[in-house]
């Protein structure tokens, strides 16, 4: 069984639109209600795929018992901390030119001493049968900074790998735990290389910083379609072939993610392992649908990722 | 008991937001998320002001489940009608500058044969409880046009008056029944007086041409803050003053039914109708949260109003 740890989880709402209409109204040509949140995402895929997999965090009011809900339904086994107050809604607004597109973003409710404490519990509980841990997204209002860094370190005193995707110095602490893998996000490239990322040099230095630290799986995003991957086999410039002109990246990354864990899980070697996770975002792309649509799907995205060997 | 209808309900979520950043992401200051359609908000104001109301319709999925729950714990009784799929979740976007504000509807489920004829059974039994009907908003996919004439039909045959705030040919073929009350919508205004509305003129011989129906009060918006009453005692224009720089109108209109109804079960004369009813809009307006804050309050905009006696 995999962890998947969402502390500020969203029910996301996607409309999808000919266009915005400021000062006026629009009607929705169609809409997407799910749960929304990395580590829920990833659970989502990972169920998907054949692997079992619990999702833990916090849920709060109506949008929460509809987020619980829906991941009964769909086999996620989930193990949520309930608190006051609501959990948060995302809006996507997706217009016929997808570079107009918006999202609007709540904060979510606030976690609170107790309930963070019992949160701790659960997790101590749950990492004692797992596998593995997902680690992803924004901490809500009232968890520490240093939260991801001690979900990190006791996973890893359980003897389990930790993928991380998340944000600024709650991301970077937790690295010090040196996890499996961390997905570096944008806003710290620039930091991490120590210069303007105006070329792929930049990124691969921000990669290997990472990988440095005893990172064994340095992942950073280049451009839209492309993903540099630091390892201990050399560093990988991946990318993917589009066949089509529009792609929900959404959840791309989280695929990409959902993919690390299943190669990890299921012994791959280095080129294999970029292939199946590239792979696996790339499916998630063709779909408006947040999720992957099964292994052969994703098997058939395997030649389209290009792999070159940076060093 | 009230009988309010609101045959395509919605949970409104209004976003309050500094700006839209298209082709990026904003974060909302706050979040209201309630009931909306024009039959629940003047079911949740005449409960407010003392009235018992009970909101009739259609609900279904989890945001029916959140609108039922939400108008229970308001003390407005409900009596609606399951259907599959889900009701629809409208999105208001409102930014610092109110003129750029934007509205995202949704559609709603579909309302199938068996429902309808469910939904007319109950409507026949409460009406026999009733003192009057308030009819508004859409008509959901599956309801057939004449929907708004055969309910206010069967209320006006059970001796109740209707007030009716809808769009449209089921508005227009609603009116062949005179119901006491109609709000005509904007998008009528030029029809019914058969030329453009450029004019005070015009918006009067629009109201004239509803009341001539046989309906004692017409009423048609005029501008953002007035109404023209056309009623069996005259033709009035009915101005709000305005106090503060920001309103919030999307209740306004239902504030106004709201008004209109408690106006005649308490008796009022035609001018003290109209400065309540005003009043009502005007306090609705004063405040964010959709619905108004007491009597006390409404009165103290009693002296707001200005009227206009036109004939």
């Amino acid at each position: 069984m995999i962890v998947t740890v969402t502390l500020n989880p969203s029910v996301d709402e996607e409309y999808l639109l000919d266009e915005i209409v400021l000062g006026s109204w629009s009607r929705a040509n169609s809409t997407l209600r799910m749960p929304g949140g990395r580590g829920i995402n990833v659970a989502l895929m990972l169920t998907q795929l054949g692997y079992s997999a619990v999702a833990m965090g916090f849920l709060a009011g109506f949008n929460g018992e509809y987020i619980r809900d829906a991941l009964r339904r769909a086999n996620v086994t989930t193990n949520f901390v309930h608190i006051q107050g609501e959990t948060r809604t995302n809006v996507y607004l997706s217009l016929k030119n997808p570079d107009e597109g918006t999202s609007i973003y709540e904060k979510g409710p606030l976690v609170d001493d107790e309930a963070r404490k019992r949160f701790l519990m659960n997790y101590k509980r749950m990492i004692n049968r797992a596998s593995a841990v997902v680690i992803g997204g924004s901490l809500p209002a009232g968890m520490p900074k240093e939260t991801y860094k001690e979900l990190s370190l006791m996973a890893k005193e359980a003897g389990l790998p930790v993928y991380i995707d998340a944000y600024g110095s709650p991301f970077l602490m937790a690295l010090e735990t040196q996890p499996r893998m961390a997905k570096v996000p944008d806003t710290q490239i620039e930091h991490l290389a120590g210069r303007p990322v105006d070329s792929l040099e930049a990124y691969v230095e921000a990669a290997h910083k990472v990988h440095e630290m005893g990172i064994p799986w340095s992942v950073v995003s280049y451009q839209v379609y492309g993903d540099v991957f630091a390892t201990s086999h050399g560093t990988y410039l991946a990318k993917m072939t589009r066949d089509k002109t529009q792609a929900f990246l959404f959840t791309a990354r989280d695929a990409l993610v959902t993919g690390m864990v299943i190669a990890d899980a299921e012994g791959m070697d280095t080129e294999d392992s970029i292939r199946f996770a590239m792979a696996c975002a790339i499916e998630s792309s063709t779909h408006v649908d947040r999720n992957v649509k099964g292994r052969a799907s994703i098997e058939s995205y395997l030649d389209k990722v290009t792999l070159e060997k940076l060093d």
